[in-house]
């Protein structure tokens, strides 16, 4: 028995999310066990380390998985490549350490959310971006963003239920701001984030950045946890997960375990 | 009376190509003219600088189209992106001198065709992205490129029938070949490129790029003017029409004619 880790790349567009729901299939988790088990002959669970909503993509996300073949991860990549539909990629499959767990090991992840307020659609990037129908001035937006940064409890920033019993303490390290290619780019690193988290935060940062809400309001969420003074939920079709952090020592021993293989380049 | 000169960007993915045929409206001139016409109540045709196949793109297509009307040129794009498909965008629509014809009066234009040979799939760009499964030496197609390059009898390297009596001979300005993000792009700048010219003259890049054609068949293609000799027709997908030259005399008229709108930035 050993435990695999993946990489995986998709476009959200046409999937319920990343979670297994039930008997659908129409999830990433899903599409990946589906094609693992076919593999291996028997069931097979794979674990995600970002649950990524419907129609929110990844560039990077990391799965774990535990079972026995005598394929090589080489071999299991291409199998599951040649299986997946074209819009789930497996970058790369790695043999880990026995306890590794994509979820439960990652201490960080990165979100890019694409906005297109330029007045001018980009149809290539139609999937990818949210158009926003007026300019948005992103040094407001940039000194908004300063005070969400650092350890907060983001219960109002956030979909979860009032009776969520867990923390909604997260830490976000930074959120980068820039225009690239006719896009603001919201650029978001923090050890986790809440449901919804990053596209409440982003509707908040948009509503500042058009003019029609206050810098103080960020800090009347924060105070009352309450969601209805925060901005809006942006949509899913702007947010991507780029990437997932681990301590260097857990990619340390992945690297010592797959001395042929490279991570795949970010 | 006016004649306007349209850009339009499209993601060729879902039509037929440019041009309309017959009764079939899934071709982006159809789509452009069905709304124009309902705009002015009457039925009213659209010329295109280049007739693009079914399933390339274009970032930047010139249109032109005579006809009378009260709205601004801004209404009249306005009107247009509120009613076209969100793969179908007019960039700008601008008032031209009376005799502007887009594709008369088109002295040059470029095309960009992309390849992904490393063994990675970007999911977000399959669509435009033609996926080749092995590494593409792109010095070896360099210099074959520059054989290509200048004004040669291009029939061999077009899909035109045998009975085509108009002449083939072009003149390719530049091929520039780079590799960017992962992907192998080749930008073809000439006066103009036959019936399926560049993905032909890519498909035999291609072929020399993997080592499984010499250098010296292209001088072959040029004498005898034979298809069977020439490379494959690369896929649709991975072609964009990227911008279409005019005269500077032309271009400042409009310029003139049209003080407060800026050409889109290319």
């Amino acid at each position: 028995m050993k435990t695999y880790c993946f990489t995986l790349s998709y476009d959200g567009s046409r999937y319920r999310g990343w979670q297994r729901q039930g008997n659908t299939d129409s999830t990433i988790q899903a599409k990946l066990e589906q094609i693992l088990s076919r593999m291996l002959g028997h069931r097979v669970e794979v674990h995600g380390a970002g649950r990524t909503d419907a129609g929110v993509h990844a560039a990077r996300q990391t799965a774990s998985s535990r079972f026995e073949t005598d394929l090589t991860p080489e071999e299991i990549q291409h199998y599951c490549n040649r299986y997946l539909p074209d819009d789930i990629v497996v970058l790369s499959c790695r043999v880990a350490g026995d306890r590794f767990h994509a979820r439960l090991n990652a201490k960080g992840k990165q979100y890019r959310y694409c906005i297109n307020d330029s007045g001018t659609p980009n149809v290539f990037r139609r999937r990818y971006v949210c158009v926003w129908p007026q300019p948005l001035d992103e040094e407001r937006m940039r000194r908004a963003a300063a005070l969400m940064v650092g350890t907060h409890d983001f219960r109002g920033f956030s979909s979860v239920s009032r009776r969520f019993k867990k923390s909604t303490v997260r830490t976000i390290h930074s959120i980068d701001i820039a225009r690239t290619d006719g896009e603001l780019q919201l650029v978001f690193h923090g050890t986790g984030f809440l449901y919804n988290m990053v596209r409440i935060l982003t509707g908040t940062l948009v509503e500042i950045g058009q003019g029609t809400r206050d810098l103080d309001s960020i800090r009347a969420v924060f105070e009352t946890g309450d969601r209805q003074l925060a901005g809006i939920t942006m949509p899913p079709h702007g947010l991507i997960l780029e990437n997932v952090d681990y301590d260097s020592s857990v990619m340390a021993e992945i690297d010592a375990r797959n001395p042929h293989t490279q991570e795949p380049a970010q």
